[in-house]
């Protein structure tokens, strides 16, 4: 972060991931966002996992609130991946910047996952649910293993 | 926590606040949970008062999705304020678990003070989004001066 300025970050994030880069006040509000966002959306997609294998008992209506919970904390994280939120607080790996279409590919996927799975949990079929649980995991996995240490 | 079962915690936070209370897995996850929630909420609501207080040039696209993601966070802090979450990493208060119908009364305005935002924000009349700001804000400031350390 030395002798950097924040304008030129927040510039440099905006031309990576969008306008919404710009609009952190620092690096670590970025990296704290992110993290919050996603702690938010595991909190509510490990309920729904908690159903799907039988932990607890399934409820349709609180799987449904979970899931479009879920799918809404999903589309957040990415803006705050901008440059120069690669150190500090974090377990992101230096691949998220360096292989950028890969990282915006999985992350895409997994907001498309996720909504997949809040259809799925609108019809109140736990089989659906459970299949489109499964899949939306397996895309937080293939991006933890890639992305985070 | 010593000798409390995260079951009978689970309970009694669920008499608390309602159900979700019950699926945090413990004290701890709820409390990061609520202060994430809150900060992803403060995050977008702080680029709505950078707008309305002329820090940032007004676009009102930006403010309504700041705006609609503001509200849509204000609703998920209380539920993870359940008994048992007053220790550890929090700057609650103990009046959040001696004043719940207060607390209560201060969270309800604030869900309503941001869907009052929400609103404003989708007219794109920067006037309104101003007033609408303000009272939001001021409900934010009443809540942590009585409940937050």
């Amino acid at each position: 972060m030395k002798g950097i300025s924040i304008l030129v970050l927040a510039a440099a994030a905006a031309g990576f991931s969008g306008t919404a880069s710009a609009q952190f006040a620092k690096p670590e509000d970025a990296i704290k966002y992110r993290k919050s966002a996603l702690f938010v959306m595991q909190q509510h997609f490990a309920r729904i996992g908690a159903m799907v294998n039988g932990k607890v008992p399934f409820n349709a209506k609180q799987a449904a609130e979970d899931a479009a919970i879920a799918e809404s904390m999903s589309k957040l994280p990415w803006a705050a991946f901008g440059e120069g939120t690669d150190m500090g607080d974090t377990k992101a790996r230096a691949e998220v910047w360096m292989e950028k279409d890969k990282f915006k590919a999985g992350s895409d996927k997994l907001q498309l996952e996720m909504s997949k799975l809040a259809a799925a949990s609108k019809t109140g079929n736990l089989d659906s649910i459970k299949k489109a649980f499964q899949a939306a995991g397996a895309t937080c996995k293939s991006c933890h293993d890639a992305f985070r240490d």
